[in-house]
């Protein structure tokens, strides 16, 4: 039986990276196999592209670029390490997948979505994850928390316009895609936590109904 | 005046290198300014994209994230240093563009021309060049040719397949394309001279009617 794929999404302080062990330990509870990986990057070829993505440097990357650079990265990842392990029966959850591209450089950057398409049908056909876990949070709160609480400077209150948009385009996506499930990411850790593993248990629940 | 975009395309051994000066010559004995660029790479960053494409790793390179990150580094190179130069009037010359991706990805790696297209679409949008000059040869002569005329060892001729595809690609697309102008890269030195010399003149004849 084919493996799980079960992605985390969300603007920056949702507390994605303290839930993937939480996914991972329900999973695991459950007698399953799990690999996690991270977008951009998880194999060598995608973790250069990644230090092109990440590196700032005097040439400013083109917007285009960036989009293909993602989906070449995304490419590698899917084809090399999570088709296959998905393959052998184990289940794979990503930090990060095509949602934030559609989010980030959709949402964000303002890239059409029609060309976001063409790129993730190049890139992925019609691969997508069982199951999107999307910590939805105010960017203020979130970016505040990002710094320990700190007020927002400037810049950082600039980049709230970006965040937002962002944001919105997350929760649109959602509105449209059963498989991307909401969890309010502004509660305290106890009941995030619960709501994420309330969410991987029916996942789990139907997986089994239907196997 | 916008300026003039060619390009140089063909297999291994065609001598598009040694052709690159010839174009230049022309288009500065008519008092043009020219800027030469080679794909991929080009600037800073799509070189290192370049890299990534170049250098043998052992991980293989998925064809859809090898087709993804050439349109990268062309989308970088055409939105930071084609468009650009071009816009100021001054001509560019490019070793290799769009239409080595449809020969090699396309005919040689055979996928399919449906899905580069939808990646040139996010790269480029409309953009293309004003003149591809096509060195066309045999590819058995021209690989004789890139190793000094020696006889092919197996692994070569098994090549052989590959590159008859390539080939056929480019002459494909000649064929449909009135852009593209097909040189006879077998003859000697100074016959591919004078069919590249008149090409770029009559390019020069016609850019000066429309003016």
């Amino acid at each position: 039986m084919r493996g799980l794929f079960i992605t985390l999404e969300g603007t920056e302080g949702a507390g994605k990276s303290s839930m993937i062990p939480v996914v991972k330990r329900v999973l695991e509870e459950s007698g399953r196999q799990v690999v996690c990986v991270r977008e951009p990057g998880g194999t060598p070829i995608a973790e250069k592209i990644r230090e092109i993505l990440k590196t700032p440097a005097d040439e400013k990357l083109n917007d285009k670029a960036e989009l293909l650079l993602m989906y070449a990265a995304r490419a590698q990842l899917v084809e090399t390490v999570i088709r296959p392990t998905l393959a052998k029966g184990v289940d794979v959850i990503s930090d990060r997948h095509d949602l934030s591209t559609i989010a980030y450089q959709g949402g964000g950057r303002k890239i059409p979505l029609s060309l976001i398409d063409k790129a993730r049908q190049v890139a992925l056909g019609d691969f997508h994850p069982d199951l999107t876990i999307l910590m939805d949070i105010d960017p203020y709160v979130g970016m505040q928390r990002a710094k320990g609480r700190g007020a927002l400077d400037r810049f950082e209150q600039e980049q709230m316009a970006f965040f937002e948009r962002v944001r919105n385009t997350y929760l649109d996506c959602a509105k449209n895609d059963a498989s991307i499930v909401v969890v309010n990411a502004a509660l305290d850790l106890k009941t995030v936590t619960y709501q994420v593993e309330s969410v991987v248990k029916g996942v789990l629940a139907h997986a089994h109904a239907v196997a």
